[in-house]
């Protein structure tokens, strides 16, 4: 059982489960609550949500953020409306497809370097409305923070809530990594989310140390009306409940969120510190949140992945992607920040 | 946090997790493995699938029973196809329409009074093969152990199988409780599955002492071909998916399935014969796994569900349902089959 | 070309176009008209819907009755919701699955021996709300005249409205052979429709001597407020619309909806009185609109077809299905009973 | 009703029926025939496809050229696959979303300023094969003639059928226009579709004459084993087929599918000629089909529009789209052309 005792920078979804959730998990264990979200769990870990997200807020447990974000526009879009969203968007690559198919909304891409959406972006794509030949924009979709390990300011946000609803669209927020970002930014969660305008929000618990759930948070909660009908549907309804809910419980309690997420993000900043300086590594976004995104020299990408796990971005240009993630040791940064260098020289001889 | 601190009899999804899953849950934290499945628990627990199941199988985990359903059907059927289940059965009542919805395919009910279909109730619907303006039956879905608590003999599987794949049909077999009908017809899984001719099976793990996660098991793995796509573009692709993997691992591993299983079915068999004979109570079904179904005094009924949860099932003829899990104590049965009988009592004078 | 020289009793859908609607598609073929839609042919036959059904209606033409159902159903219902109908209901029976596909919803059959739908038997399956494991009702979809030629009073209508809206249902009513109903109750179009709480109708062309094309008609116009979409969605924007447009346009003047249908239902009536006393023969519905169904000898039925198409509606009962259409001639009335009654001569030699 | 007494420039949609058409729907009035396509006119009409695509084709009519389209992709691709497209591919920005929402599946555009897929364009998206995060290509399609006038020489066809195949994917070619393309390249149809490596096509009636219906040709006829169910389901089965089988006839019979496009390219040829030299006009396009795509001074094109109805194509850059049809007249063209020489002068003074 101890095949990987290291950890990498592959993923955060390759860490495991913090120990304080899975003691909440065996916490909430002993007896029987009624199942599917009537139960005293799930009423305690909402009213968390409600501390931190607000007073009126909806919120639905799922099992995944794929789910999540897809359910978000299921509620808010009919299927002849669309998705603005950045072409990198998880939504849009790495769903297989997944809201096309479940929502029949089409999703129309913008492209984003730093994967982060504007206002300009966003009305490329604000025409044909009334035309019946045109799938209808309906909603925004941003990520918080982006695929490329960037964050929106709230200014960016609020301009970027401000356009959508002056078109009568909804906006829509992938916080898969929402933590990193409020991190990033100082801020609580409610402040970079529904303070801002937005409607609805994927709010991640798996990237942050959880072992299973997100949580689906509607501001507007009108648009909550038959989501619960929505997620029966969608195969996403728990039925064991309460451990969905006792995660989300001790993620909300004691800042875990804000301290998980704070030193994941410290963690990306350190290995940037170690490596950004090497000669030949190019850090090639701003490191904000939990990744780090670099060029290598070509020959030495596989010779370090021998090592340490982590993924090729961008293989034309030689672009890698390290994640850190709430476990990551800083001795885990500084050894593989010394096989880069090491590695470097090897090669450079 | 102890507001339910007893067991009640509404449903096996109320109990908790097993001890010695969740202990399995704990002892794959450490590290970082592979997400998304690709790692060595998930290699571990699906070569005890194969133990189980055979060497041919192909198996995929998802996050609950609906999805095990659901999924089993898009892999089986286009959507001009059909599906030929009980009427009762899960699928057709308590999934909100997810397969229909997700699948596109029709459910062609049969009554079944009992919950078991017969070849004679499946040939009602073989017809129109052929003729487009009627949906094609491709899929025969049966349920074992059923929603009425009672169990498929080798026998019946046989002759089901066989009329189905003797029209060109595909078999399903909903195994949430997979395990309770095994283990009254004191068998192993593959012999009441694929060796009578099963052809995917939803086997279920939440209702036996699972915290989540169910697995689609193809006995023909030609069926298998494109389900990675399938389970990911259907949001059902777990992120931490040793998570799921522990569990099974442990479900499967020292007979913990058949003796959780056995512990829930003795508790439905103690029930039954503490309640069976009282004046006013009718067993109307054979109890076979771990539901009794019961016909009672109207007036009783609520002042029992006071101190103990259980659900009707049907209103107007008074029948109640009663279900025990892998946690069940004799003196829950003991001290509810006392409540029932002085119940009874007080409201006879 | 003269394969088929005479006329059958198969289906209305066998005939042909009847010769003031092939006129009026030769009238409106001269130059150019704005496509989709926004020409003037399209504005003519929207006011004489109008001028039929109401100042209020909104109204939009498909290419068919399957298209205008199921079309219907998608305005009214999100895919978590269900449709009540007659278990013989043609969207339930003979569009291979097309309502649950496109739309999600289940349809919740309800058996209906002369193909009537009851308050009593929508009742059945009003229960659930709330609950969200369970489909949510929210259409009942009643067909006039029914499938089994069969014709709703509007009291019964008033009363099945009556029942829907009570609990926040809506009502579709399959007009695909309204006309024959409206002819049998001696009323107009709105009489029995609108006026009695329909709230969406599939007004039937093709049957009643149209070459193609069929109208959704909505009472409601909020309901239609995103049907343009809706349509062109699902396939249904004819880009040539004229010819849509003029068809119905001649079927709503002087008459003609009228006596296509007037006298379809004159032949039906005729070929009952014809073979109704037969010895052997037994009409087995009452024959209100322009089908009569009949138990014959099993022996005849064959010789029978061999002389003229027409389908056998339950093999079981020896039930055979008779339709008769606008063009319809009393001499083939006339000959096809002197077919029967030779035939049944012949035979009980 | 001559409001519309001229003929514009807007689309090769809004002309009539051709005249042979009209009356080869009058000749097969007569009498009944089988419905659903089991009639004699079908069976001739399918033979006439047989003569021009080749023996093993399968055929089936549809209602309109979105439908061929999308169920083409539907027979041919499971919902997590995908289709690479141009950009400004007819499906990708015309059809309201109905490719994603009836398929499930995913478009990826490739950018093609002249509507022309190449090789290269389509190994952009050649990749994530086996990762099932990833939507999976499976079907390209390419337009014949393109949206932008344009038409594929055979070597580039069979250049991208290559490519296809060489990855397992199929060939779609939406040919809305196929008759244009296979006269400007003086070709039979056969030799610019199967003959080239096309698996399906969705062959264009009504942009050529007809007034309703298109066929979606099978060259592989193992891609057509479940399309009549695909058709019914999707609303498309018309009921008196025999009314577009008897346009299909016609339109292949005496050339006239030729003749017709013909003459609509040349009207496009000459409108390119008179108005391509005059000054401050340029054409954008080769003009190869019956579409011309001009850029013109921005303060002319209201003024002309007020005389003759054409569609701006790109407002940003000025650029008008004039669709010639079978029925310009060399006097249309001709009138049009002084329209806009005087239109220029006007505005120049």
């Amino acid at each position: 059982m101890t095949r990987n005792p290291r950890r990498g920078f592959a993923s955060d979804n390759n860490a495991g489960t913090h120990p304080a959730i899975l003691n909440a998990l065996c916490r909430v264990n002993a007896g029987h609550t009624v199942a599917y979200g009537d139960d005293q769990y799930t009423e305690t870990a909402l009213a968390k949500f409600k501390q931190h997200f607000g007073d009126t807020v909806a919120v639905f447990f799922v099992f995944n953020g794929t789910a999540a974000n897809v359910l978000s526009i299921k509620a808010g879009a009919r299927s002849h409306q669309a998705v603005i969203c950045a072409e990198s968007a998880h939504i849009n690559q790495d769903e297989c497809g997944a809201p096309e198919n479940y929502t029949g909304c089409k999703l129309l891409g913008v492209p984003s370097p730093d994967g982060r959406l504007t206002p300009q972006g966003i009305e490329t794509h604000l025409h044909s409305f009334g035309f019946e030949h045109h799938v209808q924009p309906q909603i925004v979709s941003i990520t918080q923070a982006t695929e490329l390990g960037t964050v929106y300011h709230p200014g960016e946000i609020e301009a970027i809530c401000a356009c959508a609803h002056d078109h009568g669209l909804l906006v829509h927020m992938d916080g898969a990594r929402l933590a990193n970002a409020a991190v990033f930014l100082n801020t609580g969660l409610k402040a970079v989310t529904g303070r801002l305008g937005v409607d609805v929000l994927s709010f991640g618990g798996v990237k942050n140390g959880m072992m299973f759930g997100e949580a689906v948070v509607f501001f507007n909660p009108d648009l909550a009306r038959e989501f619960k009908y929505i997620r029966k549907q969608a195969m996403q309804l728990n039925s064991k409940m309460r451990f969905i809910a006792a995660q989300f419980d001790a993620l909300l309690s004691n800042d875990l969120w804000r301290r998980n997420a704070a030193h994941a993000n410290a963690m990306a900043q350190r290995l940037a510190e170690r490596v950004g300086n090497l000669p030949g590594v190019t850090i090639t976004q701003p490191v904000e949140a939990n990744g780090v995104f670099a060029r290598l020299p070509q020959r030495i990408i596989a010779p370090l992945q021998a090592h340490t796990s982590f993924y090729v971005w961008d293989k034309a240009d030689n672009i890698v992607r390290w994640m850190t993630s709430f476990d990551t040791t800083a001795e885990d940064i500084d050894t593989f920040a010394r096989q880069v260098e090491t590695t470097l020289k090897q090669l450079n001889k």
